[in-house]
């Protein structure tokens, strides 16, 4: 095969498995090539990622080494797109009765979906997640997003018992936006003891329901090594969770007035950018 | 820059936009090349995909025209997935008790659900969806997958009112595994009048689920271009749909003696995989 095949078919097949450690011989086997041509190929790629700011291809030296596509994103790349969603979000006709914020467009949007999910994936790219968590039903769309750029599982907590699980371990929380108390629950095969689990969730008010789904970690014993929202509404009440990181800030929603302020939120300030 | 460096991009930016046109002058532009440079570069990416059997790029003549990557996916792919599924599918461990089965793993892996995406966005690569349609909560990783690859939004019916939604149209169906009428409903901004709606579920028995949303569909004045579940379970009694498509076909589900009997669904013989 000639090198702009190779190229092409190299491309897709590590795009298609992020964070996948693949090894030179294999790619020297596949292609019918010297590990030399491989290796100038994986430069040519390399180079290619680096200088779009999208994207990283790490070389692993040694007998057990090879390459890995770790999906990146360069922080211009950020803030533009972060900066448009903010404005997108500050659309009146978004404000629901209650305070409440229509975003099921966004989070049912391939694109934005994918954007979402690869700046979630480059804030946790070496925070070895081994699952992401949701809870149903509109994080489910970003969490399964945020799993596919670190190619890992993800598990979605239930507010309802379902028959189709089989065993559950559930917790009660505070639901602050409803004021009381509630339940969510994770079927015990879903998800490894031990394991390094992200956070996910569409919006955030009080933080009631990302501290049920920390204690449903715990539970598990579990690490947080992270939580992500896609919005913060800033202006409501104190909140339950301190360190989290969120996409879009709302400052304000003014029903009668139709206003609704928004700006990007603190994963810009709090993400380094750094191994780009 | 230099082709190689084309084709990595190239690749990278056209699988980022599956079924978008993509004009010869665009690329032109960002690559600073020649027309008729681009053109080899098309033709080389196109014919690497269609060796791989993974994927088309159609190419579109005239002055309005370009460039559209078609993820889709080759018999012989198909068949080796879907009987490797399968075959998992009959892991006994998988039975819950009522003759419900596990699939959550499935639903919630990356690689499996790039997969199921690639298959469903096959089928119907060309027949012009507009939206993807399931309801919550199972459905909806699935449908995120197969809207992904076909690059258009997705919504989701919800079981229950949410305060979060603004304004909903409901129906009522029938509850076949559960023997009762159920409601579901979906935000009217949602979904747009005379769309072309592909329908996605994770499991099929009596098929009153399906039903249901086909009903919400009419009710948004939509055709329903077609019907897909990841299981169908074909023991259990008379289905309420009779045109869909499964991937997996369970046989026989024996609680007692913990036995599962699965085999590739319909999916294989009904589509006819003749654009690659």
């Amino acid at each position: 095969m000639k090198r702009s095949e190779r190229l092409v078919d190299m491309t897709k097949f590590l795009m298609e498995r992020p964070h996948k450690l693949i090894s030179l011989p294999f790619f020297a086997q596949r292609y019918d090539a010297a590990k030399s041509s491989i290796s100038e190929d994986l430069a040519i790629l390399k180079h290619t990622l680096a200088s779009n700011q999208d994207g990283i291809l790490e070389t692993v030296a040694g007998a057990a080494g090879g390459v890995r596509y770790i999906p990146y994103l360069g922080k211009s790349h950020a803030e533009e797109y972060l900066s448009d969603l903010a404005s997108r979000v500050e659309d009146p006709s978004r404000i629901l009765p209650g305070g409440f914020v229509y975003l099921s467009d966004v989070l049912s949007n391939s694109q934005d979906l994918q954007q979402i999910g690869k700046l979630f994936a480059t804030r946790y790219a070496y925070s070895n997640v081994d699952v992401v968590m949701t809870v149903e039903t509109k994080g489910i769309s970003l969490a399964q997003s945020v799993a596919r750029y670190l190619n890992v599982p993800f598990v979605i907590a239930r507010k309802r018992s379902k028959v189709t699980e089989g065993a559950t371990v559930s917790v009660n929380y505070i639901s602050s936006s409803l004021d009381r108390v509630s339940k969510m629950e994770l079927p015990t095969r879903a998800l490894k003891k031990e394991s390094n689990v992200l956070i996910v969730d569409d919006f955030m008010k009080g933080g009631g329901t990302l501290t049920g789904m920390e204690q449903l970690a715990h539970e598990f014993d579990c690490d947080v090594v992270g939580i992500c929202v896609l919005c913060e509404a800033d202006f409501d009440k104190d909140k339950l969770v301190d360190d989290y990181m969120s996409l879009v800030k709302i400052n304000k929603i003014d029903t009668q007035k139709k206003i609704i302020l928004a700006e990007p939120g603190n994963f810009l300030t709090e993400t380094d950018f750094s191994h780009l």
